[in-house]
């Protein structure tokens, strides 16, 4: 029985779309989870280049080893709500690529994930990050493709050309799949 | 020379993304405007069905005399705002279809108005709803069609399968075209 | 009868509680309106220090001549809103106090005017803005008292140790007695 | 050493803002979570009254077992982010005043916490709620006194006369004389 679903694509590649679709057509409550709620739980001295997390003008993040280490604090917490019984759907940002994972597959050491990649063509992503206006320009071309550099996946979405509700029905379908074949 | 960019789709159709992609695409500065702007202004007893506008649990509005009065003055300064020299975009939804487009019309008798039909077919409509999560179930599918009826447009997109930026350049390539022809 | 209430106070002052209060306790329906409103209206291009409005790293406001104009027209719009019927609510920030006061006395010419000042203890409207967390810090402290220079009233509220719906009740009373002082 | 300050008071009793103070003064990086953080996480499945959480048009509040099951393992999760490390600012209301403290405390088993009763007058609560514009009416006045029922403070405040700031200072002084007791 799957207990994580983690999201992985680069921002404005649809991940938060795809998950509010899984939320309403999963029959069972799963609740969602992202790496921004950390973000706005942070206190501000952490909303900074050197002891926390930044965003760039041009939409380059910088991580510190201060935010390393509220953040693995933090995904055991997020671990932990899984184990206890919540079904979590985690919308993650594998910046590095490959090592990203490896440190998130840690985090989630024990429990049953169902890894998805969110694909986006970088100029449709850029597209939609002028659309959303929310997003510091630069941001959704940067992480694009590096996001999904070495990374393994269960079950891959392009959202380029596909609205977030039919990913999300692919993604549910592996779900019952890999249900099915674990029973 | 065109004053006012007026927007009418369903909801959910992608207006607001489009009227953003505008903002950053066009060479002048236009202001983005929008009917949600005046029910965010609205005091809370006029959120209500019987003297204000309502919105139903299943997306269904209501709208009454008291809000069409304070509309109606809103409008005005709208309007005002386009002939005092801010180029405005307007996104409307014609709730009615063509009567509520003679109602904009009237509203922005003199200046020089760009109409756009926003289509979005209504599944894509309803599927981007969950996918936002914040707008009531319904209102997607309600709104896509009848607030076409009747309605005449100078530029037509349909963001069923057209990024929003695409639309936008439409838009402005039309925008360009009654420019030139006007001269 | 007055059209239109100025409320005109430093960020974190308290204005915009003051004015839902002011919505909910006066019998008419008044819109809510600010030049905040405006800036979330404009392209990104005008959000910027050369051509539009900025705002610093320690809350300093940066205004050029491009905001100028949009805000001109734009004030006219929310002239021609109370001219045409609809009880407006205006939430200010005289920046450049008294000669600010004459702008928008200028763009409210030939309207019934009720001249609000809402003041707030530097430190006190400091310590909200860390309250509030969606502020530059520094911006509450620089403008508390220089928003006030020059500046002339009908009624003056201190939130300092007011709740927002006392402020709103003496300013509502003063409105009584202006409207009764005109019959 | 502490590891969790919990923050109890009812709707519109200042919670958010004292935990934002507590943020900005305290040396150490604390992140703050509340139970609304968990209510935006869910499915709206679980968004209604007979299965899940739900919000009267009065204020009321209505919890049902699907609700309380998620919540339990989500408290699980915010309790290993604590004993992983991360310093927690826990926003709560005790809806069942000691029934409710004794759930928390069962969720917190273990961990070193800081219990924080944050008071406010029912009358001054409920103008906040108008002033902030985004509660139910009534929920203010229905929660002030009935969350404090049976539940026992390390440290209490009452926000009605006092700034956040000042509060924060007074839990942030009870924290360290705590910190020196215990060492």
């Amino acid at each position: 029985m799957v207990q994580v679903i983690v999201l992985n694509g680069g921002s404005s590649s649809g991940k938060t779309g795809i998950a509010r679709c899984l939320q309403a057509i999963l029959p069972e409550p799963w609740i969602r989870l992202s790496v921004d709620d950390l973000v706005d739980a942070l206190p501000s001295a952490l909303l900074d280049s050197d002891s926390g997390i930044s965003f760039g003008q041009h939409g380059e993040v910088g991580v510190s080893g201060g935010f390393r280490e509220v953040e693995r604090a933090w995904m055991a917490g997020v671990a932990a709500m899984a184990r206890a019984g919540a079904r979590v759907i985690f919308d993650d940002v594998f910046l590095s690529g490959s090592a990203s994972q490896e440190r998130t597959r840690a985090s989630l050491a024990g429990l049953e994930v169902l890894w998805v990649g969110v694909h986006c063509d970088p100029v449709i992503a850029a597209g939609r990050e002028i659309a959303r206006g929310d997003r510091a320009t630069g941001m959704a071309a940067s992480q694009a493709e590096v996001v999904h550099q070495g990374a393994v996946y269960d079950v891959e979405v392009d959202t380029s050309h596909t609205p977030s509700l039919d990913c999300a029905r692919v993604i549910a379908a592996q779900l019952s799949l890999v249900a099915s074949r674990r029973r």
